[in-house]
């Protein structure tokens, strides 16, 4: 007998992300894996259920020459491990929705089209994403594409959060301020809904704090505001990139450096953010461990744009009612977090030192007029959801 | 008899302000006035006090051919005028300090060549700022030359607000969050030391809102943060320069449009901002006057603008006692402040409309937890103070 799954599928631009869930009934995971350094020397990491122990191996380049071949890898795996699955849908992660698309959508290819038509937003991301869809269309023709977006969650932003103050053409161009995270966000927000409806109806921050980092103000569940615009280069410093910088800083360095504007985009993106300030790591936790000036001038400036872009989001959407971390640092990082509140009692934070020690769901005190929750976000399962979503759709009887 | 005075010089790419203060006592100003259009079609405009009737007038090309010309053209007047008046003191404003100059400083020749590396920083302005100064020196040989930076105020903010996530050498390189409009908010933070010292003592922010636009926080009357950064491009948007934008942008213009970064540059100064979103002009009384949906959105804009990054200061500063309103918008539009306030009761903001209409120095009700003022700007009498203090430092006996 068969098992009816959905694949979700998220590629990056030398990486492959890849997940099956049951859908059974509602979707629930069976395993996820990760194939690193396409075209590489390519690595595989995969859990695939309680059961299975984790697989971790390097790849032969040919294994994974390419977005193609590292999909074909991740499936004989799964396929020997899962052999009674049947793929009815693949589930696509998708940077950049463009002005558009607001919602998961059924891949077509005149669909496609119009992503490859957004690749000028996110030259360093779609163009893979839309391989990584093209390549699954091949293996599996006959399950339902859907892709989801990054962008489609914020895509209901009030103009003035929408909007960059240059000449009009540019906005009707698309050169708005879309966010990103979305997936994430819209997971938080389900589960806020569900453990706290209230709060959820309220006026709510989620901090999405990665290797990626931004923020999410949220009124009624509905995204009003991002800490990210028009590329995943705003905002939050991240791992590697810069955040929120003046442009006359590209100027300088393109003017009075003379560096051309592919050095510059290329030292914002993957040379700045807290590796740049620290010159150590782009990873908190060994920024944490190194305890050198440089290491901590970089958390300092982390924990300091947070609390300067809380104080932006809370504005956008006139007080806080809830704070909620999410991400690799925001779900794991107990100092982070501490620090962060420490500064926010000015807006009715207060945290509990032992609950934030533990990592528990709500670690703000019993008396603290904006409560601070910890949700651990799962992008893969919003990807799943909009999938079973599209077959009940296709065919109502099996829904 | 001659009568002691300060000269305060402010000169931009294509204009001279100028100024005459009185400096027997504290200084008092005597005359002010404005030619524009230098090298160009120039124009005078002066006030030569009370009992003189305003000054308005075409020049003649070569009467403002170049800076030292334009000077000539207003000593020629200011001469007239004030017969009887020695200019003992020449006080400059002068955009750019750098990492060094965190106070005024006495112009020597080794001084100007500190300034002149410092023209990478703002190539705009810099240089016409050093071709003012070398014109007065001609032109005063004997008086004392002192230079006051738009970015002194600034220069003394926590480093997490005077980095960007940059390598590390960029912040030794001096690419560092400067802030401008240093010598309004040292006249503002006076004033309010001055007629309510409690409040000066506490955490305001005060918004600089003109053609050119910002906002400072401070705590105890210093500076501790600024929307401005690098150069003055960052945070607020302003007439025709975009404020707060997405670095990704520059590089979406450059490499999906083919402009030259030269283009980009003249775009995101002279034709974005308030001018680029209403597509009509750079003047918010127009705006107002206009009442098409495009204006009306330029006008959302601001004023959401200057809200998120009020948020984003409120944060830095550990919440809010005072916002002083100041600049030509701040101090003149009305409609402006009470918009803005309308949405800032979530951090205890609440304006007496009818004190708001009148223009009154404190518009906030008598219950507003936070208070909110008018305090029209003066950075003239700063450089005329500053001229008084070094010529009371260099011959004692006179003070």
């Amino acid at each position: 007998m068969s098992r009816p799954v959905a694949l979700t599928l998220n590629a990056g631009s030398s990486s492959l992300k890849f997940g099956v869930f049951d859908i059974a009934g509602a979707p629930a995971e069976l395993a996820t894996g990760l194939i690193e350094k396409i075209g590489g020397q390519p690595r595989l990491r995969a859990s695939l259920g309680p059961d299975a122990d984790p697989v971790r191996r390097e790849l032969d380049p040919e294994e994974a020459r390419d977005h193609a071949s590292a999909l074909e890898t991740a499936l004989a795996l799964l396929r020997a491990h899962f052999p009674e699955a049947r793929a009815e849908a693949v589930g696509h992660r998708v940077v950049h929705g463009g002005p558009k698309y607001a919602e998961p959508v059924l891949v077509t290819p005149r669909m496609l089209d119009e992503l490859r038509q957004l690749s000028p937003f996110a030259p360093l991301h779609q163009p893979h994403n839309i391989s990584g869809i093209e390549a699954a269309v091949s293996a599996f023709p006959d399950a339902l594409q859907v892709a989801c977006f990054d962008t489609a969650f914020h895509r209901r932003h009030p103009k003035v959060n929408d909007v960059f103050a240059l000449p009009r053409e540019y906005y009707d161009k698309g050169v708005r301020r879309y966010g990103f995270h979305g997936l994430s966000y819209d997971y938080v927000a389900g589960e806020l809904r569900r453990v706290a409806p209230l709060l959820h109806a309220g006026r709510v921050v989620i901090a999405h704090l990665g290797n990626g980092a931004s923020m999410c103000g949220l009124l009624g569940g509905r995204s009003v505001a991002s800490t990210m615009g028009f590329t995943a280069l705003d905002g939050l410093p991240m791992g590697t990139r810069c955040g929120q910088i003046d442009p006359g800083v590209i100027f300088y360095m393109v003017q009075q450096e003379g560096k051309s504007i592919d050095e510059v985009r290329e030292l914002l993106y993957t040379r700045s953010g807290l590796l740049g300030l620290s010159g150590l790591s782009n990873d908190m936790r060994a920024l944490e461990a190194a305890g050198t000036p440089e290491a901590d001038e970089a958390i300092d400036y982390f924990v300091f744009r947070i609390r300067r872009e809380l104080g932006g989001l809370a504005a956008a959407l006139g007080g806080i009612d809830a704070l909620v971390f999410c991400g690799g640092i925001g779900e794991n990082s107990r100092r982070i977090r501490e620090r962060v509140c420490a500064g926010l009692d000015w807006i009715g934070i207060e945290i509990d030192r032992a609950r934030n020690a533990a990592n528990e769901r709500r670690i703000s005190t019993d008396l603290s007029r904006t409560h601070v929750l910890i949700v651990p976000t799962n992008e893969e399962i919003v990807i799943a959801r909009a999938a079973k979503r599209f077959l009940e759709e296709a065919s109502p009887a099996a829904g």
